[in-house]
């Protein structure tokens, strides 16, 4: 949601120049602020920024992204385990990338293919028990199942089209490092192998669409070894999201992840769905955590309409949470998870803005919920992994420190 | 630059009192702020305020001014050397100092003076390879080249006329510890066997002046080992600056050391001439420090009237600075090293004023630059090793952490 003022906009940004009448009406009545994720200047992951604003201190905890993405995906993954952010890629003969997201696959066509590849066996160089699943498009993870595994290896995702799809490298001289890449790499081809000849694939060429003829592999991560939100605050918490890495953080923290049907973490969200189930979510939990992803891919998409029709649908969606809770016993805190700038397409290290409103909040005089206007708000500038204590201290599930 | 409210100036600081176009217009369309250069109320020397500015940790990385002071004037210092700095200073017979600068030496008279110090031989307790050289004025600088030394020794300069010069001390039981201060105090009294009967000293005194007749030791040190930022950051940095101990800071950071001639680290610096080669120096580098010492040995003097000019100079500076480059596409940010009050003459650790101004920079409503102005800015208030980190974000120049 957050972003940089820009020229086409006339100097402002894209949540300045939104017409949001409910977020306004939060910054009047709550206290305003602005916040770095990880620390000024720093730009984070959706990840390092997630574990960040749920309390965690990202720097010493963060452990890559795959286990995340994975566990958010509804796969199990062990303390042992390792993960990796897998895509459904389109490659030439020769291994290089036409099509690193294989046109965007319909999740159904994707979920065909990951049931051939969860068959698979590998008997060498080790019997490597492994998961393989699809997820949302052209999205899915693997786990391998340990102990013996590193996650200090190379990517095989090149990243771009027109490179190609490279071996996996060790990162480090450690035997489990040398043979986590060789696993991967002979998944990597049998999985080739089983994508080339299946008869999604053949539907596809016919219908004239790039096949899946590839995975791609990256960001080899364990399970983050964090305490869980109910132990920390005693609290009862929940995730109302879609994406999967941000669930998967959720799960990593204990905290409870709400199926809402309809929630796709597209631009085709069902904004009113969510806000119905966070309200709902509510009357179980001490803790919600209400996601949209939209506003970060409409910013990397670099299309500033979509990122203010995005952020007005946010502001109407609040519009009817507020209508089902009851805001004197509730508090409302409203954030970003990191600034995504139109003018890099990238995640940025600016602060966010934030508003939390709720019962005795030390209310500002701040009018509007915006970057600029909230950094002159009463919260001024915090980090990431103090706004969870913030909010929890308002709802008195903090500790006292000493005596 | 910074500094306090004083009575003199109506309650003003000196910077609120100068008169400064340049800087306020900088305040009106930048970001402002307020900068810890270490934290809240803990007075920085020159050094840390520089290392923290530039985002290193020096809580972590400082290790003494000596050997930085000596790589700023152009000192090879390795990894293994030991460095002091030195002044010329007088004493009487009895070795009380009468005057810690030997009336502020001319340059060229203490260059002689050390020409001879270095051709000092010292072969007990240990056969002792060192190079001595003289800066600006008093100033000058001692290498030990190692390895075997200790920065475990205590200062011979007492700080203050009146007081007898003393006995460098071990500062632990290490061996090197003892040996470092058993062969600075044999190069002491060798120093001062040389400079006594100096024809240079013999000059001096004939005309009335103080006899440079004593080289005062302190701050031993080693260069911090720092990552460059063309390593953290991926960019080709320099400075402009002609004080010795900034300098150094550059150095250790991998900057490249601009020499312009005419400046000179006092008031009568070539200002423009500071400002062209700084702009010279943006056409091929991503980042130049543009430093201005003299503010600081105002406020250390005292001089109210002197430092409000200083300040008024460096806004003409910064007016022809920006108009030899392009700002749509530059950022400038100015700031202070540290807070220098007049009412102390030393170095405070009161927050000091930051604006930054270029492209897209999330702009405020402060219409002045000063030390209060900037406290009510878009950017709060943030330590100093998180400037290089903001400057870098905006320059596109951070990596993200996460994914």
């Amino acid at each position: 949601m957050a972003d940089r003022p820009i020229k086409e906009l006339n100097w402002k940004t894209p949540l300045e120049a939104a017409h949001k009448p409910t977020l306004d009406q939060l910054a009047r009545t709550g206290v305003c602020g602005i916040i770095d994720p990880i620390s000024p200047g720093r730009p984070p992951g959706s990840d390092t920024a997630t574990l960040a604003l749920l309390g965690y201190d990202a720097l010493k905890v963060y452990s890559g992204r795959g286990a995340l993405e994975a566990l958010g995906s509804g796969v199990k993954v062990s303390k042992d385990d390792i993960a990796f952010r897998c895509n459904f890629a389109t490659v030439n003969k020769d291994l290089v990338v036409l099509d690193r997201r294989a046109n965007r696959i319909a999740t159904e066509e994707a979920a065909k293919l990951a049931e051939s590849l969860q068959k698979v066996r590998l008997e060498k160089p080790v019997r490597t028990s492994f998961l393989f699943k699809s997820t949302i498009q052209h999205r899915a993870a693997l786990v391998l199942r340990g102990p013996g595994w590193s996650t200090a290896v190379s990517d095989s995702d090149p990243g771009e089209v027109g490179e190609r799809v490279p071996e996996m490298r060790p990162l480090d001289k450690s035997r489990e490092a040398v043979l986590t890449a060789e696993v991967v790499n002979k998944l990597s081809s049998e999985f080739r192998r089983v994508l080339e000849k299946h008869p999604v694939n053949r539907t596809r060429v016919e219908r004239g669409e790039p096949p899946a003829n590839m995975i791609l592999f990256r960001g080899a991560g364990t399970v983050p070894q964090i305490e869980p939100l109910s132990k920390i605050y005693g609290i009862k918490a929940a995730c109302v999201g879609a994406t999967a890495l941000v669930k998967g953080v959720c799960k990593a923290a204990g905290m409870e992840l709400i199926h809402v049907p309809g929630a796709t973490g597209t631009f085709q969200t069902d904004y009113s769905a969510k806000a119905k189930m966070a309200a709902r979510a509510l009357e179980q939990h001490d803790f919600v955590l209400l996601h949209v992803k939209a506003a970060d891919v409409a910013s990397h998409d670099r299309n500033v309409r979509q990122k203010i029709e995005v952020i007005e649908r946010i502001d109407d969606m609040l519009s009817h949470l507020l209508k089902s809770i009851d805001i004197n016993s509730v508090c409302v805190a409203v954030t970003a998870d990191h600034t995504t700038s139109m003018l890099t397409g990238k995640h940025d290290g600016d602060p966010v803005p934030i508003v939390i409103a709720g019962p005795n909040v030390r209310s500002d005089d701040v009018a509007e919920f915006g970057e600029r206007s909230c950094a002159r708000g009463g919260m001024n500038r915090i980090r990431g992994l103090d706004l969870m204590p913030t909010l929890m201290n308002l709802l008195g599930k903090t500790r006292i420190f000493g005596a």
